[in-house]
């Protein structure tokens, strides 16, 4: 047993709480939070996806008995739970469809599983719409009443959020903008769902990587090919590393990633017009804190500005993500908090 | 005065009752609705944008009032009014910003000045907005959650609608799908607006002349070119009429509309994922009753279906518009009656 927390403490959070359970292909974050989002306890453990979906829900539901336990509270002090998981999934009947990242999980009905586990209603939502919900809350997107989230790495999604509405869609697909179509010539790149010329495949890691390689292929002089040629495998934080020390090729094809983004933005601007689109995930240089990453951003700002309506170019902002990789089990846990306030 | 409505019709209406005004650069349509959306009275009055949008509030009073004596309403019986214009406007403070086809009356307090006339509150909304309220309320969206309307014609506007809200836009920009990029090349054309590689760059109407045209001027063999040497205007319509004859360059030219279009569809699908988008406008090539329409709309179907995430493919419906020039009254009336509806 953990220590209860100090009375201090307790006597500030926020009754009921919530549990955010953010379920990727190689870790499962589980978190308790109170009504404001104040993280209380927190667990990440392996996700084991070769054990199958069902044993996930049974160490999930074991989690957030020792997150109850540690943190100090009753244990019907939790009223919800949210568990986001990858796409494709179907929001209202609560199963996991047949994500990439999750082979042996296809066609589980997860929602209603953790649910019978835990004694305790699930709400059910996609990864990346959680993550934005959760910036939405307490992130970067606190200050605003709409916003589109980007979370950039080895998949471009998304997340879109008006008026503490999530966007779900018709179809559990609502936010994928990573799918947006930015070249629609017939023989443009596919992406990872072979959505052809769409922004993922040009602005997501392997984008970056094919990139350079291709460049270092034709002859290109970079760093990056003494790297390659000494053995080493080149991935975004190795391009990264090179733009910074100022190899030329490494920044461009870090920059041509923001092309790209912008692009994409444009056209989401176009669409929602949000009051910010913000920028997370692992393919964001260092983010605000980071001199690359703050050049990254510029770009993209600069070049979205010159492409938007007039009306729009210098009030839709453009930031970075605050919540890193917190910010799906914490949406999720506000997208319970949302759906119980709403039920009561 | 007209004659009041026979009693059997009267029975039948629900009040309270809206009025709808759509404000374009040629017309003003101004219809009097009851609360399910039935026309009771409906006047189109030139729009004469060079005497100002001060004189046009009074004689759009003048209708209103014209409208309700028409309809044999008691004069109290009308709630609120909705009024449409073409952006840019700001949407919050109800002006009209600088439209290019209503060049006099740039920064005018249209939605104060014409309350003031009428001593009605009135609800603003975009153009293309209303129209897309309308076909979600009467139209080709009644039985649809959520929608995204195409308005095809000189441009190419938009409207968004999930669960009854209307995206309006943190700068009243919301559904600007015409402004969509969907060629992200510097030199791409541009579109009213001045934006490189947009969607109504590629699929408004004079995007199809501009294609057959180059192409008559390249030589190719096609009736369009005897019609012009006879010294016709190549109009949309024309390209219709030829394509219907088969000349194989008007039938190209329009089937190129319709790849553009599948492209701008697929971005908003896997943005917003809606039940249906629907496609309204003069562009629609004479739409489901008409063989080339139903062969152009089948066209962007195959192709969107084609480039779509699998799980939409066979989900997303794409339909024509079902109340042709009428969606924007009848929606800027819809639009009237949910503010009103919230307000009480």
């Amino acid at each position: 047993m953990s220590e209860p927390l100090s009375s201090s403490r307790a006597a500030k959070l926020q009754k009921p709480f919530f549990v955010g359970v953010d379920v990727g292909g190689t870790n499962i974050k589980i978190g308790l939070v109170d009504a404001t989002g104040q993280t209380l306890a927190y667990q990440s453990i392996r996700t084991e996806q070769d054990k199958g979906a069902e044993d996930a829900c049974g160490r999930i539901a074991d989690v957030v008995r020792q997150l109850v336990d540690q943190a100090g509270i009753a244990a019907d002090g939790v009223v919800r739970v949210g568990l986001a998981t990858p796409g494709p999934q179907d929001i209202p009947s609560g199963m996991i469809l047949r994500p990439g990242n999750l082979p042996g999980w296809w066609d589980f009905p997860i929602r209603d599983r953790l649910s019978k586990r835990l004694g305790l209603p699930v709400t059910f939502a996609n990864d990346a719409n959680a993550a934005a919900y959760g910036e939405y809350w307490l992130g970067a997107g606190a200050q605003f009443h709409s916003m589109v989230l980007l979370t950039l790495g080895t998949g471009v999604g998304g997340g879109i959020i008006i008026g503490d509405m999530l966007i779900e869609g018709a179809h559990s697909c609502g936010g994928e903008c990573g799918h947006a179509i930015v070249d629609a010539r017939d023989d443009a790149p596919a992406d990872s769902a072979g959505i052809r010329g769409s922004l993922e495949a040009y602005a997501n890691a392997s984008a970056l990587i094919d990139r350079v390689t291709e460049a270092i292929e034709n002859g290109e002089v970079s760093s990056l090919a003494e790297r390659r040629q000494a053995g080493e495998r080149i991935t975004p934080l190795v391009v990264a590393e090179e733009a910074e020390r100022g190899d030329k090729l490494a920044h461009r094809a870090i920059m041509v990633t923001a092309h790209w983004l912008a692009i994409g933005i444009v056209t989401f601007v176009h669409t929602i017009d949000p009051d910010a689109v913000v920028l997370g995930g692992a393919m964001t240089f260092g983010g605000a804190s980071h001199p690359l990453g703050r050049e990254f951003v510029q770009q993209i700002r600069d070049e979205a500005k010159r492409r938007m309506l007039p009306p729009l170019r210098d009030k839709v902002q453009i930031e970075f993500a605050s919540l890193g990789g917190d910010a799906g089990y914490i949406g999720a846990a506000g997208l319970a908090r949302q759906e119980h306030r709403k039920s009561r």
